[in-house]
């Protein structure tokens, strides 16, 4: 199972101090997506989706860590109960706001991806298939001072550390 | 880019014939999910989620095609503006409920995977973070014959063929 990079993500995050820790706390943040050449075909049709979803390589994720402390905690969890990079597959998923495609560049929102991090796929967001009611979200219930993580909206959410997310 | 294979997922559909194109259409279908022991600790805490994502490698899917008619459509659409298998990186996302964990066995419904597909990596689905309003979808507004696609509910959703999804 070998991945080949189909894509850039440029963005305006350098360093993973700072990055939103999701996109739904990225809000209008843009950003650019180079599509390799010998992709490009594969664009036609996307732009008339609102948002769609992209699968990348965490290429800066530390080592593998099965406990983190995420972000939104204080105490270890286990990391498929996590959005932490640090995982067995560093494979991300940021589900966008897609502003424009030109030619194979497309211009995206809320973005909360690092600088030159390489694309590897990406899939039109499709409410009826990707959005589902889940009222129980295990120790997120208990994140304290991230009342948010309940409530679906996000006030503040700049990381400190990519280290979870 | 390497992958490493960290389970399996046990399903009762055995080919492509037949097998849900989305988990949103393959509601109460249940199986199982069993993670290699090297990665049962990060499994820890996952069992308060409703529902997780499913990162998988799509081993039986046909060769790279850059256009693709969908399940949904008869029209040729970009690959990236479908969910179709034949991706440059075969990589599939399901949002799956979570049922029960038995030691390293994961119990879950509404699953559209392949009988022994191979498991990348396990996500909390969390909806303030996964679940977004996104009012168009693209050709997905036309595709005749499935109002569900638009309306977030499927009544009938079998799939003649997994070549697209």
């Amino acid at each position: 199972m070998q991945l080949k990079q189909i894509g850039i993500i440029r963005s305006p995050h350098k360093q993973a101090a700072g990055t939103p820790v999701q996109s739904a706390l990225a809000t209008g943040i843009e950003g650019t997506i180079e599509i390799f050449p010998q992709f490009a075909p594969g664009l036609k049709d996307l732009e008339g989706f609102e948002r769609i979803l992209l699968v990348y390589w965490f290429d800066r994720a530390t080592e593998l860590q099965l406990t983190v402390i995420p972000y939104l905690d204080t105490e270890p969890r286990g990391l498929f109960a996590t959005r932490a990079p640090c995982r067995p597959n560093p494979i991300g998923l940021s589900c966008v706001r897609l502003l424009e495609i030109r030619d194979r560049i497309l211009r995206v929102a809320d973005l909360d991806v690092l600088d030159n991090t390489p694309l590897l796929d990406i899939k039109p967001y499709i409410p009826s298939f990707d959005a589902f009611a889940a009222k129980r979200i295990g120790w997120c219930e208990n994140a304290k001072g991230n009342p948010a993580v309940a409530d679906g909206r996000f006030e503040t959410g700049r990381n400190p550390s990519r280290t979870s997310r």
